[in-house]
């Protein structure tokens, strides 16, 4: 009888509310598979790999299982370690001294090359080995699937979450400035859309990376919405851009270097509020005296920044994107293990069927297809340079699930 | 037959996830009393009353009313406003001309003591109203109730972001600062405790106003847990301060004022990342070289402010938390209306009358009892200056809800 092959799972970047249904959804396939052996968690991703830290996954209880699944952030670990051509040498070694024949990486384009590079490096020493890749990103940001497991709950986050602040704002009127992740692609901060039922209903203002930001134009959108309403929700994506031709044109960039707000020494866009308070201190400098009232006094400008949060919240993970992520890892295990090849490695896509009813189907697609580059929001969106089109609601909705609908009474 | 006496109804403050359901229990408990003529929703608080814009509560549907109770933030509006004796006696003849005989207040300790001043006005002028506030802050720093309606939500919420933060933070290891809500009281940040269920769960330290706060020995606590656990997760409330004599002595002002983070002209401590930014740049700063492993390169550090989220966030409000505060609108009604000799103002308070199984009742206390003085964390809760004693789960957890345990595989 042949010996029996071992697989090894890694989670990598920024967790996700739904990461660990991936995780889940590859071991619940692998165990329906009799050739395969050990199922090894690699700890902190390619890391666990290379020292050989490995969390054994064949024996979890059914109840451990689905706990785990629910649990947002990944439960093996994390890494942002982006391996170089050695490093990835290394990570084979490892395989070969396992006898890993199958290597499950669950994350969004930088671990799609990482696969990438290990299967090709593995086909050309003649090491047979099957790579797959599992989508995973709050971005939204991978090309050839029609959207990515993790994208819904995160965007489900910012709908309620500015849901929730919008009232807040209709209470005790001002300018509030929410900034929302997204280093390069705006579909998480064009999912604020959704929190916007009736007309005057915030965000009054969407502003995504994919479009030129302006300091003036900014000002005057802000302005042109409170004389209007009284009030104005802004959602603004942190990876916003001044136009191009300067290098350093990031507006977290430009709010971290001045003497307003200090330079961090790193260019993390998330886990401060440099940003949100650079444009309220500039809506308070250039729009107070015009914006104040006599009776009200001072305009009331506020910024949140929504952080973490987003990608790690528990308890609102959308159900479709937790259905979506398990999907995901189970059809990576029945690609990899059904390949008539025997291995072929790739990445799981997903392809909208329907709209309504909404339906998806899956398929297999080869990792250069999802690899390094991204996929930046469709620019028809993108209404004036500050607005999402209301089509997007179309795509977005079904992947965020339904949101409440606010009692009002004025 | 005499004319029917009518009644208003008005919110104010920051606003809570549950201040609706107490806006419609106060409405249900007056449909019960026939001598009720009109119900009139004040527009922004004590504001509508003066211009006598007012939202007629007579005939909303049950399903309408059960929205509002259900939905986030002020359905009447809220104000900052905080009257003078002047501005009550304009109340009061706001009061006198819509023949308005019972008032509801629902808010914090200021509007207590706003409907303290309306009510001694109108005894002294011998106009009959009765005055009733109805509790209500997410900072749960009301005297004389056990707790207050609001805070059981806002706590929840700030449960649940920590809970998923420390598996964030578990999965990609560093310093994590999370800025919670709690000017002069530290009962919100406290809540965080609930999200630790094992030992080496976050938050590892918790600063609340109530202790004294220093640069160094926070510096000296943060390396401490980062060297036993190799990271750290910080809950700190917004409000924290350093030794008394100084009378600026709120950290969040310093972090306004230094140059690192710019002051903004007043002293909002919510919506703003500075106090939070401030921590994270004097932890990179000073504990950077230090705590930098050589694998894993530079000292991960990052601050989230969770700002209005906590107040606001639809979908996670406590189902205790909402049923005691629609109770309390109830029961300020049936006080009001049931008092012996027609008329006494006063305040809803909570009982707790059992802890396992969770208990509560409500009584009738006087204006005086919740005006302005507030109440702080007991200070036998907190541990070391840096953390909450266990036994506040007791307390808090049964006004929080469950949470959802983790599943983890290492």
């Amino acid at each position: 009888m042949a010996a029996k092959i071992n697989a090894v799972i890694g989670q990598s970047g920024g967790p996700t509310a739904v990461i660990n249904q991936s995780l889940v959804g590859v071991i619940e396939e692998l165990h329906q598979h009799a050739e395969i052996g050990r199922i090894l968690g690699a700890k902190y991703g390619v890391r666990g790999i290379l020292s050989g830290d490995f969390a054994p996954l064949n024996h979890l209880s059914p109840d451990l299982l689905e706990r785990v699944a629910q649990t947002p952030s990944s439960a093996l670990g994390s890494t942002r370690d982006k391996p170089d051509e050695e490093y990835c040498r290394k990570l084979l070694e490892s395989f070969q001294k396992h006898d890993v024949k199958y290597f499950f990486y669950i994350g969004g384009n930088d671990s799609a090359d990482t696969a990438r590079i290990v299967s090709d490096m593995a086909l050309q020493t003649g090491y047979p080995l099957c790579v797959y890749h599992v989508p995973k990103t709050i971005d939204n940001d991978l090309r050839t699937t029609d959207h990515c497991p993790g994208y819904g709950s995160a965007a489900r986050f910012v709908a309620l979450a500015v849901l929730g602040d919008d009232l807040d704002n209709r209470s005790l009127k001002g300018v509030k400035i929410d900034v929302i992740m997204g280093r390069d692609a705006g579909w998480l901060t064009a999912a604020s859309i959704l929190a916007r039922h009736e007309e005057d209903d915030g965000p009054h203002l969407i502003y995504v990376p994919e479009a030129d930001f302006s300091d003036k134009k900014f000002l005057g959108d802000v302005e042109s919405v409170y004389r209007r309403l009284g009030r104005c929700v802004v959602a603004v994506s942190e990876g916003i851009r001044y136009k191009a031709g300067d290098k350093n044109s990031l507006v977290a960039d430009k709010a971290m270097r001045s003497g307003e707000v200090d330079a961090h020494g790193n260019k993390q866009l998330s886990g401060t509020g440099a940003l949100g308070d650079y444009l309220a201190e500039l809506v308070k400098k250039n729009l107070g005296a015009a914006l104040q009232k006599k009776k009200d006094g001072k305009l009331r400008v506020r910024a949140d920044t929504f952080g973490y949060l987003q990608r790690s919240f528990p308890t609102s993970a959308s159900p479709t994107d937790a259905w979506e992520a398990r999907l995901c890892g189970r059809m990576a295990a029945q690609y990899a293990l059904g390949a008539p090849d025997g291995l072929a490695s790739g990445s799981v896509a997903i392809r909208r069927t329907g709209d309504d009813p909404y339906k998806i189907d899956t398929f297999p697609t080869a990792l250069g297809n999802v690899a390094r580059q991204t996929k930046p929001l469709d620019p028809s969106y993108v209404v004036n340079g500050c607005d999402i089109h209301g089509d997007f609601k179309r795509y977005a909705g079904p992947l965020v699930g339904p949101l409440p609908i606010p009692g009002r009474l004025m």
